[in-house]
């Protein structure tokens, strides 16, 4: 394969990569009617993993969890987005994730596919640091986003304070600070009124 | 400053730039009606930067490329979307985006405002081979999109074969891979019969 031959196939994944926009998430940005997709989540979720850096448990390798973030829903493309809180309702949801990822990195060649694929599977499997902190924010992003949307998903679908503790307390695992910001933050949307406790 | 008033800032941040999923753009998301916002553009061109790293003219420090596409349309919050093709018609522009890259970073505390202040400038003045690399990405994505979407933005605003190339010569001090590729898309668009030569 010459190297046009290879941009060629890059670029087609770049284009495939795309129809994540197109990929609509039950979360809606601030004060934003409309939902947002998986494409604006990501970016989103890069920016937070850049400013939050120095709360990660331990010392990550950023540019490791920012690859990780960009890349963490491609999979939706093929396989939607699944709410939060539904995910124990999809026994089969790894395995259609898994066939997701290898369809999509399987656009570029091998040696790019294998440290995508690699880095969509640490990132499940969360037992890295990196892995550990990037959940960590992608989870946080939730809470910043509903305790200033009157609630948002948790008012929506009736998560109480308990339940999105108790499915949220992962994001100790990659940053104590933020899973104490995450108590505040759900503790003011209930002080407000907008969900209840248990 | 305490621990928490620090992460209140950031967290303040954090929920500001969320504004830039409202920011729309000119370009179409490939095979879609609607129009881009500028948050999932961003996300979009981190991706690529990832994809075809090893495209740039020099060896570039990735993870400050991600941090300078991350943050590069953040001033549009205040200013909104220029099309590129429009850029010489608003001689104000830098100041105004200047003064919103003021605003919005100043939201962060001294160390972390002046960090990505420095970047978004960087990345402005097209003078370092990170910001050479990460401006011929932002406008790469511009041909990838456009040449798989009728000629995109391109068609609709009369954008000739000529007229793009002329505008987007400095792909080259980034990538010579990415500027041949460049040409190659435009003119293969031009050979559809959605845009002209000259």
């Amino acid at each position: 394969m010459n190297n046009i031959e290879k941009l060629q196939k890059q670029i087609d994944f770049i284009a495939e990569v795309d129809k994540l926009k197109n990929v609509l998430r039950y979360t809606s940005p601030i004060g934003m009617e409309r939902k947002e997709n998986s494409a604006e989540h990501s970016w989103h979720v890069v920016m937070a993993a850049m400013i939050l850096l120095e709360y990660a448990n331990e010392e990550v390798n950023l540019l490791k969890v920012v690859k990780m973030l960009a890349i963490h829903d491609i999979v939706e493309i093929d396989v939607g987005d699944t709410f939060h809180f539904h995910k124990s309702e999809k026994p089969d949801l790894y395995l259609q994730e898994l066939a997701a990822a290898e369809r999509i990195f399987g656009l570029l060649d091998s040696s790019q596919k294998e440290e995508y694929l690699a880095l969509w599977k640490e990132f499940e499997s969360r037992e890295t640091i990196e892995a550990q902190y990037a959940i960590a924010i992608d989870r946080i992003i939730a809470f910043i986003i509903n305790s200033r949307n009157k609630g948002g998903t948790w008012a929506k679908h009736n998560i109480t304070v308990q339940l999105a503790l108790e499915k949220n307390s992962h994001i100790e695992e990659g940053s104590r600070m933020l899973w104490e910001m995450a108590q505040i933050l759900v503790n003011e949307t209930y002080a407000k009124g907008y969900i209840s406790q248990t």
